[in-house]
């Protein structure tokens, strides 16, 4: 493999030194940057361009093409898992994500089998092989999934969800039923991730979008618990490096303790916690990961920098802060001022790490 | 004025003895009810229903003759003051509520005056009239804001928003013109409560739906200090009793140390957080309102019952517990589920109260 050009974003994973704060977007290979609607017309449907592994390279560049990121995000989503489960995940324009066949009962739940990756999901690991050849050692290239419990809301509810009626009722009525759906979909994330990392994925990271929506009772045996059996069953090295894992409970900023007990690296937060806080919160046990109000990209690029450095004071000085958004960036945003932010990022950070 | 017979949700709230605990739900008057979507029919438009007083003493009524709830709400919208400040509040159907002149710029915070309660909302004090007329004492009535920051997000925004570009954009660019907004809606809303207070209301609630989209520091700065600032002013006494006052922010969990410094005598809770530890956090300082996930009643009347006895246990023994869903009832719930709710608290807090 070719050597890392760019390891500030693992160091910081691993509270090691850096010269200047790593930055990279959730969602930064999305729809604020034209270039990347142009290949999405050109793939045809959103799930075109996740299954097409050239196209899926082609968006993962383009941000890099432009800004000086820190790294790279695998272009996938979420659902792949449930869809390679046989759900059939299809994208109604302007309504989110939808399953055709929605899991309800035991004999479903009985029924789903645990994809392998390399198979049934060769299209993802086929994404990062390209994706690590094509970025040369640029930056590390970061591979994900989301959460047990946030993967089970998609495929019960079938859709997006405000109140999560039917799988909230499971919770309450048959929690040992969807215990038994949460380990099914546990062990496939495991595979999926550990897979990822031999193909090529240098760090992971489980988005949990909807682990906020729980009681905390709740959140620890439902989401945190799944999450932390597969964060003990994965590679955590390779190719001679390091493997950090990256965790992030979407409005999880109650249990950042709990979190940080998982044996992950890093947390991701967001911009409701303060990371003054929450360093004092995690102490030296994982590096943090955030956490800018992503609607501070819609103000001017003075009012970005403004608030970038806000940031990193409120961390302050020493190891182990990877910049982000606190969410993914939002599709409305100008281009230019997410590299604002970026180059706000690199410029004001480096007085934090003499 | 009648006697009232029924006072426990009052004494709730100020932390003295009960033989039961008190229950109400959020949005208790609403589309959950059969006998609602019928008054609502008659009544032409949701701005029709709230702007006529018989017809909103009639649906603020209907909870409490299926129920034995221990409050009444103002049946109301909170965005009755925007609307007459002049900006034309709408409802398109299924797209929640409208400004058609939403406020955007300097001139327009200028130009903005604070509604006088007794003319401009004049329809609002006479159902609080009404209502306290028509409840005879059965059990106290609640009134009721949308907090400043609440209300400038929809007067700014024009509409209900996931990501505030607008009101956010005016936050990071220009703070000293929000601050400005937020004082004129502050001086109307203190208004509009004291008013309220003053046609019967015995209790007050301000609620602060969108507090939990800011960082820590713009929370204190734009949501909880204008919240503050109301709370002193308001009167706090009338009729001989002690008129409690109820501040609400959702996924504000983070933050109730910093809310049980305003003043305010309860704090409401959502579900994501624990009502044991946020007793510990809050102390004798005020009481606490919730926190049942609104979700449990989607499960069946005996999962509802094993979920109250979770919410009471863990408020434990004492004074100063308010049973509440930690958000609005769903439209979907079949109000049976309600009931079960609302005799469960009933049955099972005696023990707590011996």
């Amino acid at each position: 493999m070719t050597e890392l050009k760019n390891d500030r974003f693992l160091r910081a994973l691993l509270r090691q030194p850096v010269d200047v704060t790593p930055v990279w977007m959730m969602r930064q290979a999305g729809r604020y940057l034209p270039e990347y609607r142009e290949t999405r017309k050109k793939a045809g449907s959103f799930m075109d361009l996740c299954t097409n592994p050239e196209l899926a390279c082609e968006v993962t560049l383009q941000p890099l093409e432009r800004f000086p990121l820190d790294a790279a995000i695998l272009f996938s989503d979420i659902l792949t898992i449930p869809d390679a489960m046989g759900l059939g995940l299809y994208f109604a324009e302007g309504e989110g994500p939808r399953f055709e066949r929605p899991i309800r009962d035991e004999k479903q739940i009985e029924a789903l089998g645990v994809p392998d990756p390399e198979t049934e999901l060769r299209y993802v690991m086929d994404a990062v092989r390209t994706i690590r050849r094509e970025l040369d050692g640029r930056v590390p290239l970061i591979g994900f999934s989301g959460s047990p419990w946030t993967l089970a809301t998609y495929m019960v509810e079938g859709a997006s969800s405000k109140d999560f009626p039917t799988i909230k009722a499971m919770l309450y009525e048959r929690p040992e039923l969807l215990d038994k759906l949460l380990d099914t979909v546990s062990r496939s994330v495991a595979l999926y991730l550990n897979a990822q990392i031999e193909a090529g994925a240098q760090t992971v990271m489980i988005f949990d979008t909807w682990g906020g929506a729980l009681t905390p009772a709740d959140y620890c045996r439902f989401s945190l618990q799944p999450m932390e059996r597969i964060i003990r069953s994965l590679k955590r090295e390779n190719e001679g490096r390091k493997v950090p894992v990256i965790l992030f409970t979407k409005n999880g900023g109650q249990w950042l303790e709990a979190m940080t007990d998982t044996g992950a690296d890093a947390l991701g937060l967001d911009w409701t916690t303060d990371l003054a806080d929450a360093r004092r919160r995690v102490g030296d046990q994982v590096a943090l990961q955030g956490n800018l109000d992503p609607s501070v990209l819609y103000a001017s690029p003075d009012s970005i920098r403004a608030q970038v450095a806000k940031v990193l004071a409120s961390f302050g000085k020493g190891n182990g802060h990877v910049f982000n958004l606190g969410h993914g960036i939002h599709p409305g945003i100008d281009p230019e001022h997410a590299g604002a932010m970026i180059e706000a990022v690199h410029d004001l950070s480096r007085e934090y790490h003499l």
